[in-house]
């Protein structure tokens, strides 16, 4: 608004003084015209007086009649707007004129485009996603309905401007657009939270701006399989979820399974993670900073892991002025071993997302969550392996990464020992694309194989690799799950070669066979495979070997892996029976019906083991029953 | 001084010619003197002449009769200082002048005043505190009496300037002062070391003004308690002490006890440290590279922690050219076990202070330290908590944290069982801050239960939400600390539900219980409670049980953990009988009489218990000897 | 070339038109003539027309009569150069011009001397050795003949610059070299990839001028030994091979045995090569980033360890650009039992380089490493130690280092008990230097007790300290030996004290003495020294004590230590037969004839030990066979 054009008239007997908002410029401004003006500094030839935040200039001390001191108010006439841009003032004494509050008349820039406007004074509307303390100046990033720029405020060097401004605030921002390194920045002349009305625009726009940004691909199936399709909607959620996340710039953090299903899961999603950060934030840590991924070392949130996890997140929050992260669990998470893990995050801003395909406990779990995705809470089963869920997840935040997907599903479903009818069209989607079935079970072995050996470490170049998710050399793929499957194959036949002689046979009053194996005692330790796999292995060749229903125990000092074929056992409840029939046998664990893992105390192993094998022999035959490698096992 | 004013005269016979000292500027110069000048350049119109480090100017080849290489010296007359500040000089040939030397005369700026000298040439007078080697220039820090700034020296890119300059070096140095990145720094012109007197000046003035500034605030006891006030100067002279640390800018390294007690030791000391490093240095890095906290695994300082402690701070020395630290030893450092370490470090420049309420063998340790305060030299004991000392230390050396500390003595108190009399009002005290014993008691159970599941990582934001000390969130600190404390108790619930039915009972001569545990064989390992809590807890239980004197042991392959309650036990010299008796035992150990652990090889186990049971059994009654927490206790 | 003087004359009938090449500059045009050129923008006065990257102007409205659009093609005369750098264009049009190229006459500038050149456009050719995306720019490092230098190419904030060019790609390159925080730098103005005949001549001149650089240097032999010459060629050319890998900027990563002959390997070629990367590399940074070296844990390269590595050197490579690394495995590498590792990095471009004198397997190695001294390879044996070739080696790269490096042929010698002829000389050498030979020995018990624990952390300043190789204070190096060699000889006593009482004797019917110790039962867990080492210890008292052939047998859980002196064992051959016999026993191991270690599964521990001993039984004697400590044992 000029006030020369559109104030209103005074009339020459109640003068109008214009009051400029603190973020008016000189475009708001007339020269002829009288502002509300407070000293900001005397000097030999005048006082130098301030009209806004920036516009100011000079009363020259040939036209004043009384001396000034900093902080006076007065009233001045705009005199002239020389060329180079200075003011020159005279003051005007005024009884009672008629004030007229003048706001500053701006467009407001969209961060998205900032590039055309390079040595600008741009008005900004955002929210601050991220506050970093530097040696210099304050770095706030401002992130609007269009994208994320950094701006720059210095109050003194290493002291934090505007302590008032903290993270989340929505905010009016002015300042000039500049290029630094040859990134876009904006250096802040002025900085203010929004309030009221206007906070409830800016967040409005900025909400509906991002909720349509954040809208998930359309993505067809890579098969036809209703039972999947059926979780689409819900994957959809979750994919909006994540890619809001982004653009809120808000670090998503990952915990997965480190399996094979785990990986096939966790990998195509952050490959469709990263590019779209890259889309969308400038910055080349942003990749780094806003996406983490780490598998876990047991098969539910342990208390170690979120104690650390909780901790970084604080750091980062400390350090790099980052928001707390949203966790994503991947084949893992649905548990109610996963509960004290989130109650321990719930007084934290840390949103939680589950997609799991292990039987879940929603009564638990969903007071803490924000998402889940389980194909059991659609009375479907674990043949719906995470790996196919977060394919079809991956290629909703990404679809451009199809390409490099389709095979996944097929080794996520031979990871996990998949029984679906479905695993055929996999398979076949997957020989399409130059994979034989021998191949795909050998990128399983390869997985397992090299995450093992990466102890936890999420390894991401060197399994990319071995997936062929994000690798850039289809021959080192292919030559790398060769060598690394060779290698789990050779060690797991030196296992045995120790293990097989060990394994004590007996029949079990149902007729079925009973194997038991001290994997302490009488196989290698700290070394591939560990003690749930090498039970596995053993169940499997005896399986192939009888061709009868099979029982296999494997047995440390305080754990037992169980496995089964044909039984019709129940694990969950034989474990809360032998918690209460052996006293002080700490008995706990868990598991499916047919497959799971058991831990105890040392010392009542015997006890244990004994209950434990009284009660298997009384269970029913069932050759329906087949047992999977999803259970949750013991393998540290 | 000005010569042409100053020098003496030289008469028309023998002229003047003044020798201008690397450090003069054109201040100390006049028109029309005569001076000594070497030739730095020759091109087709003249030679250019130095006469100092910054006093340069052109002789014009007019005025040359013979022709000069650089090097060669020569007399030169001031002809003219032009208006852009060039100099013209003409060449002048004297026989046997009488040479004056000229000193700079400038005034020595102050480092924590520069901000207002941004352009200006500086004199600084200083010690150098750090040298960083950039890709570009030398960063030297210099320290003086009021602060800290970075001066860039450049040589050559990435090549050490000034090589000549150590760290520790006083120094006067030539600059001028830039803004960078909103920060200060000085562009070095000159750098050199000073000698003889002068140094002895400077290293004057700084000693007495950091002497000054290190000086600890005054406080007012939180109690009154003469048993702790009488620790006061002793604790102001660690506060001065460690002030000092922070002023010439060495890193202070704290390692300290993993426990309740140890916490409240040392989040006190860190916020107060955090924030006198805050006042006093202007880089925002500063809080992290000269505070480290680190809990210590074991009750005492191991060779593996000296050893990494070592191995770090020799790094942080070559990378980031950092003063070697000094190192506080906090509920924690005051025994014979810690004397090994300590000699470690003694051929290093790596001052050592201890607070503790342990034991202590001052003849065995102060050879080794620098500053010791533990009750037991007062004739107190383990009831003044090292939480209850470093409150007020911390309050000594940062007064305005007072607030946030009130109630962190009754948490100290609380987690170590302390006794002592003044504990009623350290829980009043307490009280007035909203908090009841329940819930202090709370506090400490969550202090533990983090730093078990934190592993040794001191975890710094979680555990100040948890102690409430820097923490800006007071209802996320009660809900994180009822929820950590419920999870510590259902686990310590689980861990006895599988340990009470294994406990073995025995009454001894004496009339004491005597109860046994094996928690390796009978309790879950690796997680909450470890062996050393799961056997007290154990203890107190039977000792509540039955009313009576009381000892437990619990042990592993290789120790066992003793607790007693109205049995006059002397566990050290039992150790050093055990030692002598038992041969092939290796048995070593320590802590107080009447609590402790012993340490022992696997395969000699029986016989070590036995015989440890033998003299238990001896033992005297004597109901006012109670056991506590502060013993040293086998928990990793 | 000047086409205005040496440009085919095309005739008044046939005008002729110059095209010049994209990287010519203004110095290949000439006024007057006539050129092809490109309109790169319309503005109101006129066209700016291109007619090449960086030759450029405009042609002003009144010379236009027709209107163009960006990207039309059109004949212009240069009209003018003006004193500003500006030139003005006519419009010609021509019918049929005869074309002429114009390449632009350049001089290929030195990276090694652009210090001269701050300013200038000037032209590179070389390899790119790294690129590195910042927020800004991308960092191309580029390589010639002479040095190496960043520059920077800028497309948009973050975005990769020129993706078209890789990492090794050979480049022409032009850009005006800047000084940047002190460091030169060239911003880049085109950047093209060397194809056909210039590749091949840039690529001939850098290897040329690399192959002169990374000649090793000539050095004599620090004692005369002729066993030791004869390996000379092959250790020059590893030398040859390491120099040339810095030259090239490709990281090195060291692999070492954790003990003294390995650290006394490592340390002198780590201070070579840091010496000479500091020559030939101007970031400081350089140091960290191409070299760095870690002990391994294990005898061998472990799956573990070459997992690991390779996903940090992936990381390194996706990160920051870097060349994936050169292997150099000392004191550690020439065995079959290395193969699986070296076969993993097989499908990466990671050369390995081995310097060894454990009994090596070329037939199983070889195929897989590029470079192998080992003395066996010439018939001689490990007394050859590789800490006496490696000061050699290291020479070699960096002879200035020699005064460094006197003494430690004989402590790495005194460390692994060479029985060579040649320590004698070495001896003396040391001693020249000051150092006795107890103090020698003392210098590798210390070496072996930091390295203990440091857990497998390099250490490097604590190492260096103790071993004297880049140590500045020979006083702390003094007193640091002594105090960690008499702290390792301490603890050696405790735990002896603790296992000898212990220790099982029984004659065999050869007459020799077989001693037995359970290490795990009898002796401490987790200190030093370890079951290795303390097996070692046990046996040499029982050598000095009986004068008679001696076997001893350190025995944990799942593994046993063996060593021999004066029996004619064959160990390698008893790990097979065992492994037959013993079925589910799992026996694996190895070492050489009269020491090693084998590991077998827990569980058949008695039957394994029972027939091992059984086979030592039958051993004949040999006064001549003496057991040293370079065989592979069990010490973690």
């Amino acid at each position: 608004m000029n006030p020369a054009e559109d104030g209103p008239d005074g009339g020459p007997d109640t003068p109008v003084v214009y009051e400029l908002a603190a973020d008016c410029t000189l475009s708001d401004a007339s020269e002829g015209e009288l502002y509300h003006a407070v000293v900001n500094g005397v000097v030999d030839y005048g006082v130098f007086v301030d009209l806004s935040d920036s516009v100011s200039g000079l009363v020259h001390e040939s036209n004043l009649s009384t001396s000034y001191d900093v902080g006076d108010e007065l009233v001045v006439e705009l005199v002239e707007v020389r060329d180079n841009g200075d003011l020159s003032f005279t003051p005007v004494d005024i009884d009672d004129p008629e004030t007229v509050a003048v706001a500053h008349e701006y467009e407001v820039a969209e961060t998205g485009s900032l590039g055309e406007q390079v040595g600008d004074t741009v008005h900004l509307e955002g929210e601050v996603v991220q506050i970093k303390q530097t040696g210099g100046p304050t770095i706030f990033h401002v992130s609007d309905h269009t994208g994320v720029v950094p701006c720059a405020a210095f109050e003194e060097a290493g002291v934090r401007a505007h302590p008032e401004i903290d993270i989340e605030d929505l905010v009016h921002l002015v300042g000039v657009v500049e290029e630094r390194d040859g990134a876009l920045q904006v250096e802040v002349a002025s900085l203010t939270a929004l309030e009221g009305e206007e906070e409830d625009v800016v967040r409005d726009r900025i909400e509906t701006a991002l909720d349509e940004r954040a809208e998930p691909h359309d993505v067809e199936p890579l098969i036809e399989w209703p039972a999947l399709e059926q979780l689409f909607p819900d994957l959809e959620e979750i994919a909006k979820q994540l890619r809001r996340t982004v653009l809120e710039s808000r670090p998503i953090r990952v915990r997965h399974h480190a399996d094979g299903d785990g990986m096939c899961a966790s990998l195509p999603v952050e490959l469709a993670l990263r590019r779209f950060i890259e889309e969308t934030h400038q910055a080349p840590e942003a990749k780094r900073h806003l996406f983490k991924r780490l598998p876990s070392k047991a098969p539910f949130y342990e208390m170690e892991d979120v104690t650390r996890d909780l901790n970084f997140a604080l750091e980062d929050q400390a350090r790099h002025g980052q928001k707390l992260p949203l966790l994503l669990m991947l084949d893992n998470g649905s548990t109610e071993e996963d509960v004290p893990a989130y109650a321990n995050l719930a007084h934290y801003d840390i949103p939680i997302l589950v997609v799991d395909h292990h039987h879940p406990d929603p009564e638990a779990v969903d007071p803490y969550i924000d998402g889940h995705v389980n194909p059991y809470l659609y009375d479907e089963d674990y043949r719906i392996t995470t790996g196919m869920m977060c394919v079809e997840l991956a290629r909703m935040i990404w679809p451009d990464i199809t390409d490099e997907l389709r095979h996944v599903p097929a080794v996520a479903g031979i990871s996990d020992r998949s029984k679906a009818d479905a695993m055929t069209e996999y398979v076949e989607l997957a020989e399409s694309e130059g994979y034989d079935e021998e191949f795909l079970s050998d990128m399983g072995e390869a997985l397992d194989y090299g995450a093992f050996w990466l102890k936890y470490d999420p390894g991401r170049n060197l399994i990319n690799d071995v997936l062929n998710v994000g690798c850039d050399d289809e021959e080192r793929h292919r030559e790398l799950v060769s060598f690394l499957s060779n290698r789990a194959e050779e060690d797991t036949e030196q296992q045995l070669d120790a293990a097989m002689p060990h394994v004590k046979h007996e029949r079990l009053a149902s007729e079925a066979h009973l194997y038991r194996v001290d994997v302490e005692n009488h196989a290698y330790r700290f070394t591939y495979p560990p003690p749930g796999k090498t039970t596995g292995e053993i169940h499997d060749r005896k399986v192939k070997e009888t061709g009868e229903p099979v029982i296999t125990i494997g047995y440390g000092p305080d754990f037992a892996v169980l496995r089964s074929d044909g039984v019709r056992l129940d694990i969950p409840e034989m474990v809360t029976e032998l918690n209460e029939e052996v006293v002080g046998g700490g008995v706990s664990g868990g598991g499916h019906l047919v497959v799971g893992s058991i831990k105890f105390v040392k010392g009542m192993r015997e006890q244990v083991l004994d209950a434990l094998v009284e009660k298997m022999a009384d269970a029913e035959l069932d050759e329906d029953l087949q047992s999977t490698t999803v259970g949750h096992q013991q393998d540290d």
